[in-house]
């Protein structure tokens, strides 16, 4: 069975104040298996930073900033992507996955407090990682590894410079070039 | 079947820098079903804002801030806890989680690139999140969302002052008291 293609959205990022937060998020959005993230505000600092990543430890992830979420949700909409709002307010994740994970593509945005009050109509899902307040990073990783399955796991990521290999104790990498 | 208790611990918290982030992991430890969160910094500001949460959205969640590593190790010992230190050279979950699941209770170590060479050799389990670079935030939030098989979305948190009703569009929040 094929899995949903993934692209991030993250709105209200302040490059300044959100710095790691910001880098965090898009590091999830890689690991666990997404394909883009997008930020509103431009922010070199972070797309070098993700680009680093790649170069060291593999595989094609893309960070792009710079762009608004009406561009997102018409870029979505225009490729028929699935829309899917991560929110505390939202439908709890299990009542909703089994059809998330029929999809062809989904764009994840992910917000905070104040995010437009237009995303809440806009989504065509909004999904809740518990009703509890507690972090978009968190949110983002949960959902993920439960959309994919825990494919996260099992992920290649070609090209990188090193790999990391599975160890009890200490820290053993491997350097592949 | 019980389920393990979690007191999760924060190695290298700055106050100032890792404001968002340490109140991020705080609260994805309550949010998930941990029992305490642990910090080495004194930070009675973390305290307080997680107190904040639990005033608001109830339940006893606990963080106590200026215990160094070594203490919480020797505190962890001397209770008989099991412990698990998330880090991405450790040995998958998945090989794991079944052990894991049947410890009584367990201190969940999180730290970062610069955490001391003896938490490898101390832990009981070094265990990765994949073995990518990502977040200590969704490190914790898929290890608990795991170890507890998905028990964040009935938890339940008794006592605050309002509750969020879960909506497929816009914010529903009962106020209790």
């Amino acid at each position: 069975m094929s899995t949903p293609g993934v692209v991030v959205f993250r709105y209200g990022h302040r490059p300044s104040r959100d710095k790691r937060v910001s880098t965090h998020l898009a590091l999830v959005a890689r690991a666990f298996g997404a394909r883009e993230a997008w930020f509103d505000s431009i922010d070199s600092r972070l797309e070098e930073k993700v680009a680093q990543v790649n170069r060291v430890f593999g595989g094609k992830f893309s960070v792009k900033t710079g762009i608004s979420w009406r561009e997102a949700v018409e870029m979505a909409a225009s490729m028929g992507f699935c829309t899917v709002h991560l929110t505390m307010y939202g439908v709890p994740l299990p009542q909703v996955i089994e059809e998330l994970r029929r999809k062809e593509n989904i764009l994840v945005m992910v917000g905070g407090p104040k995010v437009p009050k237009a995303f809440y109509d806009l989504a065509d899902y909004n999904v809740s990682l518990t009703n509890q307040p507690h972090s978009e990073v968190a949110a983002l990783a949960v959902f993920l590894d439960w959309l994919y399955g825990g494919k996260e796991f099992s992920l290649k990521f070609e090209g990188g410079k090193v790999e990391i290999i599975p160890s009890e104790r200490g820290k053993k990498v491997k350097v592949l070039r």
